[in-house]
């Protein structure tokens, strides 16, 4: 089980928003790149802010097992960290699983996530030990039963998404009438069955939980109603949980207390003390906050002599790293070096933020107001903040002869 | 120069959008995938099919100088069938350029293309030999002046991209006023001066040209005004030669007729019959069609037992090659094992198509009316049509812990 901490760095977590751009989550991170001469682009992601974010996620909830979303970063410290906190593993994959595995993680420690699997894929997976899988179809769950007979197989349920700053597509998951009559199927076929939902990337209302977690005791109930009672062996409460962008968000202690009191409340009266093993998955939580993608300006121009807004151009864009952008649902906070002058009185103005592409739609921000120094250009190094997670693996292979993102871990 | 044809296979670029999906450009591509063992996802493209597209595209614009957009697909074997053709090359970076001095083009057929350049780049591309740069803004002219004294600068014009299935965003270019002023300042460095454009990427206007030519002449007037009149050295025309994806196109021969005449109607009072150096930048045209990129179906579900519509999920997606779905902007023609069937009266049904990763964005076509076999399958290959450009280099690294798609030249 993951260590516990009795006094986990929560200063860093509590980091506002409103005390501005500038401030960075570590000293080793500010002292990096105080006298940082590496060609830009490039992420640097403090370690050590990784390992306090999990044990600050590990406080909050006490009852569950963190399963790290390896998609968020998979570079091997990042893992190895984990690794050291006692950290399980959510892949999307069967290159995640090898990835892991060959980073030391236990196959006891894996959860094959993804609802979408070969199986092929499913086979290897069960052949090297994972025995815990999602499904959200009859189709993924007959490959299950035929090839992984003694896993456990928890299903996604839909959510509606409400609260996220990404809400998520209706990609993954099923509607709960189909989730019930899938997990009878699944106990009918003698496997050992758990449900999941996620309520969204960057979740901002911390009562977001509980409708899904309702939902899930709901079909704990119908599962407990079958001849032969069959109880929930996992519940798995997904991700969601925070990174520091634009907007303030609730402290990570207030998630946990919402998340324990829901399960309490809806799934103490069924079970009664013995709850199912709790599971959360989360990613952007862990390790974006820990990350700073350091930027330049090739270009500031205004597209006429007159225009008020000017359009800054930097050498990393939406193929090169900063694929978040996208319709400019993740808005993080950028660093100048002009900063300092601007909290003296230097003025700013209005920008649309764009990538070195040849590509029209590698325009970063256009319709978000974000406002930079008048006296910004060519050569400035431009930070943003909080990119740990969805940056460095998003990066293209090299779309317009521009290398891949590189990325240090301090 | 390029290699004329008298007759070119221009029975390739006839082909229909109404003829079906399950038509593909050459033999040896259906050969190929006839008996295709290779693991999906990977994409095939015939450099044949680029060489009958480049003949037919210079046939069509024989007063211009084709630059290939190298973004478009950067391939060494693409590059070698278009340098046998006497092609130029239109380059987004530095790596490009290097890229392509390595192939063996030589630096006086590269235009750096991009507007956005490191101050660093334009000196090692000048070092380098090229001597043709494309520019919309005053900080980057003094790039120019500064660090390529003798070179031709031409400046990008905003357009707006009516008509073009990828209308263009204000990324790049400038308001025509602000390009007199920039052209006047060029000529007073003693630059020699162009001008470019692009209207939109897969445009379907042929006369979507001649409002942007018109332009280019007024410039052209307004230099020439001058007490020691300046000439344009150079008219871009730019790209947006379209694919063969769901909508029917006109033929190529239909956009040279109207650019060929927007040209001798704006420049031909102004300069007589010597019009400046002509050239466009195809990218799509020459090498979309060339290619098919095979997927494997992973699942077909249904988000309810009651839904009518399917969910088809493919094992490549938006971060593994088909980013140009992006907001549904580019439809692709897909073909199915079951086709023949369809023709024979097998039934079809709604679907939506997504790929493979755990990215709830990762959603290929939901809004698109795409319609499959009933009897579509796991394990069923899937061809997605005219797929040789916006693919490869779009990739990402590695998200999810898929590999990079893979590719082929035949």
């Amino acid at each position: 089980m993951p260590a516990k901490h009795a006094a986990p760095a929560s200063a860093v977590l509590e980091t506002s928003p409103a005390q501005g751009a500038s401030t960075l989550p570590s000293a080793k991170l500010e002292a990096f790149l105080a006298d940082c001469q590496l060609p830009t682009p490039f992420v640097v992601v403090d370690t050590e802010v990784v390992a306090q974010r999990y044990d600050a996620l590990q406080d909050a909830l006490p009852m569950a097992d963190l399963f790290y979303a390896v998609k968020a970063n998979p570079a091997r410290p990042i893992l190895d960290t984990l690794i050291g906190r006692g950290s399980f593993f959510d892949v999307a994959s069967l290159g995640e699983i090898e990835h892991c595995l060959a980073a030391g993680v236990t196959s006891d420690r894996l959860s094959f996530g993804n609802t979408i699997k070969k199986r092929a894929h499913v086979e290897r997976a069960y052949n090297l030990g994972v025995r815990l899988f999602a499904f959200d179809a009859e189709p993924e769950l007959d490959k299950l039963s035929q090839t992984a007979p003694d896993a456990t197989v928890f299903c996604r349920v839909l959510c509606d998404g409400k609260g996220a700053e990404w809400p998520l597509s209706r990609k993954f998951g099923c509607d709960p009438d189909e989730a019930e009559r899938l997990l009878h199927l699944a106990a009918d076929r003698g496997l050992r069955v758990g449900v999941s939902f996620h309520v969204g990337s960057q979740q901002g209302n911390v009562d977001a939980w509980d409708a899904a977690i309702e939902t899930a005791a709901r079909l704990a109930r119908s599962l407990m109603g079958r001849t032969e009672p069959v109880r929930l062996d996992v519940v798995n409460v997904g991700g969601g949980f925070p990174g520091i962008y634009q907007r303030e968000m609730p402290s990570i202690d207030l998630y946990g207390e919402a998340i324990a009191a829901s399960l309490a409340r809806h799934f103490t009266p069924l079970y009664g003390d013995y709850l199912p093993r709790i599971i959360a998955e989360p990613g952007r939580y862990l390790v974006a906050d820990a990350g700073v993608l350091r930027t330049e300006v090739i270009l500031v121009s205004r597209k006429h002599e007159l225009d008020e807004k000017r359009w800054v151009y930097i050498d990393c864009g939406k193929f090169g790293g900063l694929a978040e952008t996208m319709e400019e649902a993740i808005r993080y906070k950028i660093r100048t070096p002009h900063d300092e002058a601007v909290e003296n009185g230097a003025p700013v103005g209005a920008v649309i933020i764009a990538g070195p592409s040849c590509d029209s739609a590698d325009v970063l921000y256009e319709k978000t107001d974000y406002r930079m120094p008048i006296a910004l250009a060519e050569g400035d190094q431009v930070d943003f903040l909080s990119t740990g997670a969805y940056t460095t693996t998003y990066s293209s292979v090299g779309f317009n002869g521009f290398a891949p993102l590189a990325d240090y871990y301090i």
